[in-house]
């Protein structure tokens, strides 16, 4: 078989492996929204009292779309050239499927009753030791993707060489949040101001860089 | 890179951007039908006063499949032609997503107990709110789109400038009918008599201009 | 534009309609096995009777899988040379998504209690209906794609004309079986042996036919 | 029709099977977390024995993620190279997936009470049967495409003609539980000793005939 041709095969594969990523991360979004409680009451007053009740999981249910769309996003970024997949990427996609799809568990582990300390602690620490792990398959896959050169080969290195700076910054806050959540609630403060941060800083950085 | 396959590789990551997005719509709208509650009865008196008694559960199904449909239709051809997303179409798409995302829970607060005016009010405004918002995100991604030229370089100005009148007609009545929901339960009648004038209207006069 | 790319825009809308639909079967059927009855006991005995008891959802399962496969087999079929979808072919095909979403909540119908004559013919009169809806629906799209040209121009209409037999003996076998499920529960014999009948007649039509 | 187009509408008809397919390994493996037990408790012991109860949940949650993605990754290989798909194809296909679709089945029966060997054997039985029925099903689709010539024409016969060893190793482990479960609980570690042995296996003897 040609070279070409079998580089056709196996973009076909490679595309296979994105599309059944994407579908998994769809169906464990929209299943988020299924068990919101629904607020019900027969006046307003009764009404606003339950959504009142129910405000942890509508927060929960925000936090874990905007976290999930983010995961998807750098799942995205990283596979944005990606014409080739071999098995250690796809068991690192496995794995990173595997925390996609704990997602609407680890979601409902944040609004179950217990407010003492420790057993937050644990609660909040799963979840964003889940997000963790989700963002460290992806650091390890774009490795794997350069080291065998499983990208387009005219993509200049300089365009995926770095990685992105908020990726690592989710990481970070992630990984960081975990121990705190045994101190402090307000941990998942972290959440979004280390990657913000970064992308903040990066961009600074290269306007910096670009100004000199 | 040459820019071809670099154009190349954007219009994949446009199109894995469309294809998740689908993917969620067609969760939502199948999800719709999960909880419908089925009918049981052991004579045909029973099952007909069984039917009847669920008969606000039916429509609510009913209005939410073609409310979905219809703001699938319109990302499907405010996409048509679009060839690149930047993070700012990426966002809005996100928000676009959250509120197809929220229509099964939406759909259910139609559906519960509280026949006062007011309580009537708060929820089917805010079933109305949450389509007239996935409206204005898709004005908003074609706004975008043609301001950053993320559609293909060679459409038409005249195909794209416009704007669907059906579109803004489906946020004019949804919009409209949040107030009125408060005075009237039939505000819904918006729903459907608006965005069908403004498309009946739009259809009279490209007639009309065409005749001089 | 020039026409070339025009239908290609054309091909990839209609493309994202048949994915769109291919995804919302997906999921109707994934989700009939969702709420199977899971039999439990702490004897074989007991295990046996549970699922003896169970029956009626396990079959009910089993016929609604082959039903909707098929249902997907006539529309993809039908949709083989498809290049362009006007808006009427559109809505005839959300009204078939309209009829595959239905169908878990179909399938329920059929386990409910009431064994009465009349309930019976109700019930499953209900669900043949549906898939009569279904397949009216594709043999429609068949005629539209037909009447407005929207396959693919090169394609022999000898392979498109005639409308595969199978189909119409779907159509027939479900059609009929309403009315006579309020006589007889064994009505769903029409549903095998129509559409079979209706194949095996044509092809021997076809031998004959060869042979002259 | 010339020969190439038909070929491209081939070709496409294939990958709408592949996808469908694809979407619902999706949903099936994304189910199977929706309905987790999710630990509650007010001190970190009560949390702790919670999660203990249902430790049985979550081990087989993710035996059944991990069986899943093996039955996805069979298929992935057994349709690299797959052009066409005719009528016997998709029937084995719609097989494959009827397995898919009763995995989040399977797996709950797995979970449910009774220790006694017989209900034991009952129901891991059922769930090893239903892996070897998967396994048998894609063994049975890559012969059809060996000899209906269903793969692309330039892919040269070795590799494609040998078959995975580790599929057949997965066919094999799961059968051979199938009875030995009505002696021991533990016979589901032939489901992973079997497949990874004759993985190295194969491996083992390609690198001595190499060395040869």
């Amino acid at each position: 078989m040609q070279a070409r041709k079998l580089r056709r095969f196996e973009a076909r594969a490679a595309d296979r492996l994105i599309f059944f990523s994407d579908a998994v991360v769809a169906i464990a979004i929209t299943l988020l929204a299924l068990e919101l409680p629904v607020p019900e009451g027969p006046t307003v007053a009764a009404l606003r009292s339950a959504v009142h009740d129910d405000l942890g999981h509508y927060t929960a249910f925000l936090i874990s779309f905007a976290v999930i769309g983010a995961a998807w996003g750098q799942h995205n970024r990283a596979f944005r050239y990606t014409e080739r997949a071999d098995d250690r990427l796809r068991a690192l996609n496995a794995g990173w499927l595997l925390t996609i799809v704990l997602n609407p568990f680890a979601t409902k582990l944040l609004t179950t009753e217990g407010d003492d300390t420790d057993t937050v602690g644990l609660r909040f620490g799963f979840y964003a030791l889940l997000q963790c792990l989700a963002h460290a398959s992806v650091i390890a896959m774009e490795r794997r993707m350069t080291t065998r050169q499983l990208r387009d080969r005219d993509v200049p290195p300089e365009l995926v060489a770095a990685g992105d700076p908020v990726l690592y910054g989710l990481l970070l806050g992630f990984g960081l949040s975990v121990p705190l959540f045994f101190a402090t609630q307000y941990a998942w403060i972290l959440w979004i101001v280390v990657p913000v941060g970064a992308g903040q800083l990066s961009r600074y950085r290269a306007r910096t860089a670009a100004a000199d």
